[in-house]
This record gives structure tokens, C-alpha cells and sequence, in this order.
């Protein structure tokens, strides 16, 4: 335990009681709309925080890497989905996790992929469950719901080894919108085109029993889920300044933060340099292409009230400069943050900024912080 | 010991044959300048990449976080400069290391900064070893070499408790440069400015035995080093897209990659997704503004041959999205690039894609591997 004034900087800060406040908010939209919520556990990687997630009523989880799958099976969680395409060198790693009693389900969204998970399963006399992955808006993976492919996946998976268990899409393109009425057609976009691959899978004889969608912006945007069961979404838990500009989160939502020190200036250009700079913040410009871009991150005092006119406009490795673009008059820069002095930055994503860090700061509502442990790796 | 169809993707791949070629570049080319080379450490964050650098004739280290410090003296390397402006919160921590025998060298470019070191030291009964930063180019911090606080800064290091050791400073806007006329005038510019803060400290009664400049730019660069008596760069052990553009290095010597598995297509885009995204590639973009954007990185074969055309030109946390910007006609990427093949990615910038992965696999000339550790933290 101890106050900001003796972390060691940067430092990774959680908020926790706005973190639990945006873990309550996304836990009851979900209720509200009769739908599982599967966080989607990549934007912390910390045990600590999918705890939180799962007290407040989330139903199994979603990750990225294998290794976050160990973690958090070794943290309790026996329901996982690993959302990336499966390949055939790393089925080993996985049947190790499932053969530990881990309810690992994988996806694919090809027959080249479905094929080897079956063949996997059928050498080593497991079922594997499997999703497959619907294209919901051309944004990166996934099979046409209204295709070829889409069937002749589900019949690849149907020789044994493998057990079709559901479909899913992820609208990563919601990332770029920023009215509330594109964001709701966009959810509403991903929800019909995922429950009209179930629907075409089940005309064709297969179960299908899960429906999966989700993103932290259509989550909190869709209007109604008809034939959904279950939504993923991961960076709601923290919030950023990507998600502020897209408008699902206020600044004082933003539950992630990075403290800083000031270590110089250099008054007459105007600049406060701190000791954030990429290696804290990472090196994510999504703000650049959006309505108001913050540089490395918008500046906020020690007690995190944002600082109208300061962001991180410019990073070295281990050097942020913050450009002061407010009023020129009043007190000089180098007296109003001193060297020494300490900030906190809101980042672009949290889910990069975060993976800077070895571990979490957690600030306690009563002020203390404890260190949270965060992994990294594959 | 594996071969890379062995190996876990996505991977941080050394090859180390690269590697030495790189360190044995700027080693002559410092050797022929008369200067010492004091490599910054920052770039690998790994003791068997030091260890090279030091074998090949490396003197002293520099680096960016006291946790550098502290694993590299652990490694062995007791010269090491800190070369991150020093704030009072700190100076526990440098302690700690300079009581463990640890030749540990603070930056300061403030009187403010030089008065907490001199107290210090005072108070704790240590003489402070300390270089002021000097301005070379604008780009970030240090004082002006032909302004009064460079003196200032002097007479704040001369009450005890420190040692005016010398002068540094780092021309980090070469990053933006891309012709050798423009290089070289800059690593003049460099020098000029740093020899000249050196003299005025000197005529006012300073020794200041230590001039130190650098950047891989610049280095690479300079026609002559005259008044300079060491050197320090930290990327060009690697050299990566940026350096390439900036017209230092070729795509052959870049020595750090990403391993990659091909996990899915989709066709009809001419796009081959991959399991190397941006937690992999992090999110520099810094070929963004140069002469070639690269995108997240120029995919390149299994064997480390670059393909013409394809790049890494969206980034998602896992998935990498290749677009071929090639030929439509003959083969077909899904048989060109099947699910499981493997392909190398050259980074924007080595620094951060290192950062984002635990270890190295250090590709040795007869095709084995072994994993290099790496840290990360503060």
C-alpha cells in the first residue's frame, strides 16, 4: 500500500472505482438485452481485474493469445474462447490446456482450418468445439454469412474430432464511427449477419446453439440482440480516448491512466517534458484520424482532473512532451508543474498501454494502491 | 535448440549473423573516429546482445531506465550512464546501485535538477558523477550551448556532492532525415554544439573530460569527430524499416524480425492474415512519413527474403492483416501462403517491437536457435 506520491513512475494506474463502475454499466446493458456478457480478457491480462469481471455476473471469457488462456484458466476460468484462427502448430499447446479439464473452444473461418482441428481431434480422441468466424463488416476475418464457405465449414467439422458449437463476429470497424446512429446500425448490422449464419447452419442440419458478437462500441450501442446469446467486449473494463472519441465514455469514464513525473521543460517552446513517453504509453495513434486527436495521451493532474490545452504531443522511448496549447500568460510552465511533479496521462488504448507495463497500480477509493500483476507473451 | 518450424509465433527472431556484421560496422567506423562507442542498451534490453557489443569493443554502456541499469551492471557492465533527465524520486533507487560499486553517470539540463543531485549526494556523502545535457537540434531536451544556463547548471554541480563530468547530447530529429548531405550536416551540427558547450565550461573553469554525442544517424554519418571523446547509438545493433529509409542500412542488414504463421485469407482482398499483430509489431508507425511506408512491416520469406508487394498494412492485437499490393495473376495466395506456412516481418522501428516480447530466439548462422531473455519495466 502506499500513496501516488511514493509509486515509482510511470506507472500504469487503474482507477478502481471507475473500472467497477464501467464493469456495472456494460453488466447491466447486457442483462437488460437477455445476453451473456464474455468479457474479452486481453485488455487487462491481470487475474484482478477478470475477477471483478466475473463477480459482477460475466459468463466465461475470451482471449487472444494461448497464454492468456493458461493464465486465466489457472485463475479460475474454465470457460474460454480463443478468438484468433486456430493454425495446426499450436493445437499441442491447446489440448495440453484442455486435457487440464479447460473448456477451450477454438475458431477457424476456413476448410484448410476446420479440417486439421477435426483431424487433431480424431488423432487424439478429443472433440474440440469450434466457432466459426462470420464476416460482420469486412473489417479483417470471417466467412460471408450468405456464402459457400460458410457450410463447407461446418461440414469439415462434421466427420468427428470436432463439434460445431456456435458462430461468431466481431464489428471491428465500429472502431471509425462516432455518431450514435452508425454505431446502432452497425450493431445491428452484426447481429443480423451472425444469426443469419446460424440460422443457414441449422437450415442445414447443425446445432449451433451459441451466437457470439461484439465490440465494446456495438455492445454499448445495439438497440436489441434477437437471437444473440452472448456478447464479447474487452476495453469498456478501462475505457480510452479511442472509445471517448467514438462516444461510448466520458474523460472521467477512462478508468486507466499512466503517472508521470515531470523532468524538464524547455519554457519557450512551451513544452513539459515527463518520463512517459512510448515505452509507457506505447506507441498507438488512434486518436490521429478522429475528432479530436490527443497525441500520446491528454494530460490530467495528480488526482485526475483532465488539463484542458496539455497532451503528450510527442514521445521518445523514455521521454513524453507535452505541448502546452492553452493561454501563454500565467504562471510559467516550469512553476506550474514543477520538475519532479507528478501527471497522469489518459492513453489512446488501453488495451496497448497497458501491455506496456509489467503490472498495474490499483487506486483505491480510499487512496491507497496495491500492485496488480499483468502478463504479457504468448 | 529448434529450428524456426519449431518455434511459437508470433517470435521476436535475432539473426545474429546480421548482428555482428552491425556492431562490427560501428565499432570500425568509431575506431577510425578516434571516439569510444558507448552502445545504448535500450534498443535489446538483453544481456547476450551487450555482451557482443562489449566483446567487439564497446566501452561503458548507456541506457534509459534505471532497470536497465541495475540488469546490466547485474550483467557485468559497470560504466553506465542514465541518460534520462534525473528527478529527485529517483535518486533512492540510483543509489542504491552507485553503493553496489556501479560507475552510474546522471543528466541533468536544469539548475533545479543539478541542485536535488548536489543535495543528494551531500546529504548521502557521494560526489555524483554528472554530464549536462546540451541542445544539439531542437528535438527535445537539454540546455542551449550558447546560453547562461549551461552555466548555471555548471556552478549547481560545483557546491559537493557532484561532479561536472561532462557534456552530452543526442541529434534524435536525424530520424527524420533521409540524404547523406543532410546526415552528415547534422552529425556536424551535433558535434560543433557539444565541443562547444565542452570549451565554454572549460574557459570557465570546468573540466569537463567527457563529450559525448550520437544517435545511429548521426554516427554512421559524421565526417570527423573532432573534440569528441565518445559516441553513443543504440539501434543500429539491429537497424530496422526506419533506419532503412533514413538511408543508413539495407533491407539484408536489418538482424531483427518477427516470425509469423499464416492463420487465414480472404481472397478476394489480396489479404493474408497473420498471427503477428500489433502486441507483436507494436504500433510504431514510423515509416508513416517517410520516403516508403511499410505499414506494420515488409513481410519477408521463411528464409528472410523480402517479398516485393506485401506488407503488413493493418494491425489489429493479434492479427495481422497483409495486403498484397503485388501482381494480381498466377498463384492463388491461399497456395502461395497456406494456413501454417511461415513468414518473417521486418519492423518500423527494433526498439519497439522488441519491447513487446520476453525473450529473442536467436537465429545462429548453422539454422539453430536459442531464446535470449529480454526486460522490460522501469
Amino acid at each position: 500500500m502506499s500513496s501516488l506520491a511514493e509509486l515509482p513512475t510511470p506507472a500504469a494506474l487503474i482507477d478502481v472505482a471507475r473500472m467497477q463502475a464501467n464493469i456495472l454499466r456494460m453488466q447491466q446493458r447486457m442483462d437488460a438485452l437477455g445476453v451473456h456478457l464474455r468479457p474479452h480478457l486481453k485488455t487487462s491480462k491481470c487475474p484482478q481485474v477478470a475477477a471483478a469481471q466475473r463477480a459482477a455476473g460475466a459468463r466465461g471469457a475470451t482471449v487472444s493469445t494461448l497464454k492468456e488462456a493458461e493464465e486465466f484458466f489457472d485463475a479460475g476460468i474454465d470457460d474460454l474462447v480463443y478468438a484468433v484462427g486456430m493454425v495446426p502448430a499450436r493445437l499441442p499447446q491447446a489440448l495440453a490446456l484442455r486435457r487440464r479439464g479447460c473448456t477451450l473452444t477454438l475458431v477457424t473461418d476456413s476448410v484448410a482450418g476446420a479440417e486439421a482441428i477435426a483431424a487433431h481431434g480424431r488423432a487424439h480422441g478429443e472433440t474440440w468445439p469450434v466457432w466459426i468466424e462470420v464476416d460482420a463488416d469486412g473489417h479483417r476475418s470471417g466467412v460471408d454469412p450468405e456464402g459457400e464457405a460458410l457450410l463447407a465449414v461446418a461440414a469439415a467439422l462434421a466427420g468427428g474430432g470436432a463439434r460445431l458449437d456456435g458462430v461468431m463476429a466481431h464489428a471491428g470497424s465500429s472502431y471509425g464511427l462516432d455518431t450514435p446512429a452508425a454505431l446502432q446500425a452497425l450493431a445491428e448490422q452484426e447481429r443480423a449477419r451472425t444469426v443469419r449464419a446460424a440460422e443457414r447452419l441449422r437450415a442445414a442440419g447443425h446445432a449451433c446453439p451459441v451466437v457470439s458478437v461484439g465490440s465494446t462500441p456495438t455492445a454499448l450501442s445495439a438497440a436489441q440482440l434477437a437471437g444473440v446469446t452472448e456478447v464479447r467486449a474487452g476495453v469498456y473494463v478501462f475505457f480510452d480516448l479511442v472509445m471517448h472519441n467514438v462516444g461510448v465514455c466520458t474523460l472521467d469514464e477512462i478508468a486507466l491512466s499512466v503517472l508521470t513525473r515531470v523532468i524538464g521543460h524547455q519554457a519557450d517552446k512551451g513544452w513539459v517534458i515527463v518520463d512517459a513517453g512510448w515505452m509507457a504509453m506505447s506507441r498507438d495513434r488512434g486518436t490521429q484520424r478522429q475528432r479530436q486527436d490527443y497525441g500520446y495521451g491528454q494530460a490530467c493532474s495528480e488526482d485526475g482532473r483532465p488539463i484542458p490545452g496539455l497532451c503528450l504531443d510527442d514521445a521518445n522511448q523514455e521521454h513524453g512532451i507535452l505541448h502546452w496549447r492553452g493561454d501563454a500568460g500565467g504562471e510559467p510552465l516550469d512553476r506550474r508543474f514543477p520538475v519532479g511533479s507528478l501527471l497522469r496521462l489518459l492513453p489512446n488504448h488501453a488495451c496497448a498501454t497497458g501491455a506496456q507495463h509489467p503490472a498495474y497500480q490499483a487506486l483505491r477509493p480510499d487512496g491507497r494502491t496495491e500492485a496488480w500483476p499483468r502478463f504479457n507473451g504468448w
